[in-house]
């Protein structure tokens, strides 16, 4: 059995599991760091061990584009190519042909778009992501499916669901790469029973983990929990379950009160290049003025590298000369940040606190935003 | 006694030394890192120790327009604010003053200059130098001099050597932090007389080392090895001598086969930015198409974390997609490079196959380039 279940808090849904890859185990609930062309931006191999990543996800839509499937399968597959050792899961490359590309043409074996680097035309379809990710070599595979935008009508979305249980039987009858999982996408926008009525589908089908897809992207947060709840009751127990681009803390402690084990976001990346840190007791603009004279780590008690030796003075002084050291420092602190978060949360599931540890966090975490 | 000279070459002028500064010592001939705004770019403290870095140069005039004194100051000087715990030398930020910022005037005191950052009005002269290098508390501070640009005629270039002179002894006369060391700076262009009437002027005032200042400012090659030769011999024998902004190996070695000890560039660190990776076979440049499929390392046989880890196709592909980590690993590597290159010099020196190498280098690296 690829998905353990060890432990389960008994006022929530919330639980402790080890899901088993061809690359090492992986203890959730999970924080993924987002690779999207075969680096975590800023950060080497070395230092994703350092701080306690276990999982890369990779972009199968980028590398598609940049370096190609080419110089992957030369290369060995994408562990090699980057000298990742550990888990990789990749996704579809869907959602960024609808956000990212400028899709041309839609039909029922994918998506015709124009490349946003160049502009040449690329098809990507459930055959081909799925072929895309075999040569990658992933872990796990998603399927390729049509992420919603955020308003979308109910006919709307009843269709696309159906497209998106078309392309996930699709999906799972393309060969795989050895030992390569196959995750379902449960879509159906904010609709109870389309959400019900696709996972009930998607486990017809049989898939190893499931993705609640098409949340945040928008929609207020109240509506987020209720695709959850509308989606894990209907998703097998002992498989894994993954929102797909959440990595807020106090939402990733409330969808892991409802049932979910697995979640990727670029944005302890993205943020720490825009000088922003993360800390248990929110967020913090390191570039700020009051911080140029400011001795303390980015964040007091953090093990990091960075807040190990440099103050926020000197962060804030290379952030605002626009040094990679600055982006650098950030990241690592970013990274384990939430990586210690998934860590504290993992422990207070183990000791029957975490319905409490979650209110915490959210006090802690927004009353300083 | 600061400089220590352990072994010389029978064949020619080069020699094994051992600086001593208050962050421990340097064994010379020392290819020492730029960190202009307190961190060689890219690179965090741990990766210097790890790349074998001796010398970190810190810039006068960066620091003091950003983050400015007060706030190193504060930190308690500059090994504290960057946590980099050898040896700093910090230059003048005469040079930047001339090249980089708008001079607005130039008196006996000093120069009146815009910010090239933000154009407001700065003055630095050598007491502002000496009290802002006493602040950064480098190891070894440089005199406040006039870089003279190449070509420039005789009448200039004597008038200059005397400013230079008189801002040297009051360079000398300031307060400086407690065990810094000060370095003279001989210039006089082409002109060897210059040259010779500049050594000898600053041996009187007395240093404890000199620089050969002037060089690698655009002039032919032949030029540059003349003005080591017309300064060198007026310099005493028991100081260290810096060659002030040169870091070509066959360059460094020539000079070195003339008696110098010291060499700093931004070369390793910048031309990485730009994708062209140093090795002891010439240049090379790691973003041309002819590397895309290629699995050997940057440089076959090198020790650094790039080459021990990561293929020619892999940092090409980082670096044609702009990620971070691609100047970060060729930064590591270009370092190390030059650190490995000047243990291969030392080592030569010691073996007293100093004046053979050094052909070798000249034939290794500019046939490739």
């Amino acid at each position: 059995m690829a998905f353990e279940i060890l432990h389960e808090d008994t006022r929530t849904r919330a639980r402790l599991g080890r899901l088993a890859t061809a690359h090492g185990s992986v203890d959730t609930p999970v924080f993924m760091d987002v690779g999207t062309l075969g680096t975590v931006k800023a950060l080497e191999p070395r230092d994703l061990v350092e701080l306690g990543t276990q999982v890369v996800l990779g972009n199968t839509y980028h590398l598609l584009l940049r370096p190609g499937p080419e110089i992957i399968a030369a290369a060995g597959g994408l562990h090699k190519f980057m000298r990742w050792d550990g888990p990789i899961l990749t996704d579809s490359g869907g959602f960024q042909v609808f956000s990212l590309a400028k899709l041309r043409k839609m039909t029922e074996d994918g998506c015709l778009f124009n490349s946003h680097i160049d502009g040449r035309e690329v098809f990507l379809g459930p055959r081909e992501s799925m072929a895309m990710q075999k040569t990658l070599g992933s872990d796990i595979a998603m399927v390729f499916d049509e992420c919603l935008p955020y308003p979308c009508d109910r006919d709307r979305a009843a269709k696309s669901v159906e497209q998106t249980l078309r392309w996930a039987e699709l999906s799972k009858a393309q060969p795989h790469a050895d030992g390569q999982q196959v995750f379902g996408i449960v879509q159906g926008g904010v609709y109870d029973e389309l959400r019900r009525h696709c996972a009930e589908r998607l486990v017809e089908i049989g898939f190893d983990g499931y993705a609640i897809g098409g949340i945040s992207v928008g929609e207020p947060e109240e509506f987020m929990y209720k695709a959850v709840e509308a989606s894990v009751p209907f998703l097998p127990r002992e498989a894994p379950r993954y929102v797909m681009g959440l990595g807020v803390m106090h939402q990733m402690a409330e969808c892991v009160a409802r049932g979910v084990d697995m979640f990727d976001c670029v944005i302890p990346t993205r943020i720490a290049r825009h000088g922003t840190a993360i800390t248990r007791r929110g967020n913090v603009a390191i570039k700020a003025a009051k911080w140029a004279f400011d001795s303390s780590p980015v964040e007091e008690g953090c093990d990091c590298y960075c807040c190990r030796n440099f103050s926020r003075s000197y962060v804030r002084h290379l952030l605002n000369c626009d040094e990679i050291l600055g982006l650098r420092l950030l990241t690592i602190h970013n990274v384990r940040a939430l990586n210690r978060f998934m860590a504290e949360m993992r422990s207070a599931i183990a000791d029957g606190t975490f319905a409490d540890w979650k209110e915490q966090v959210r006090k802690d975490t927004t009353e300083n935003e």
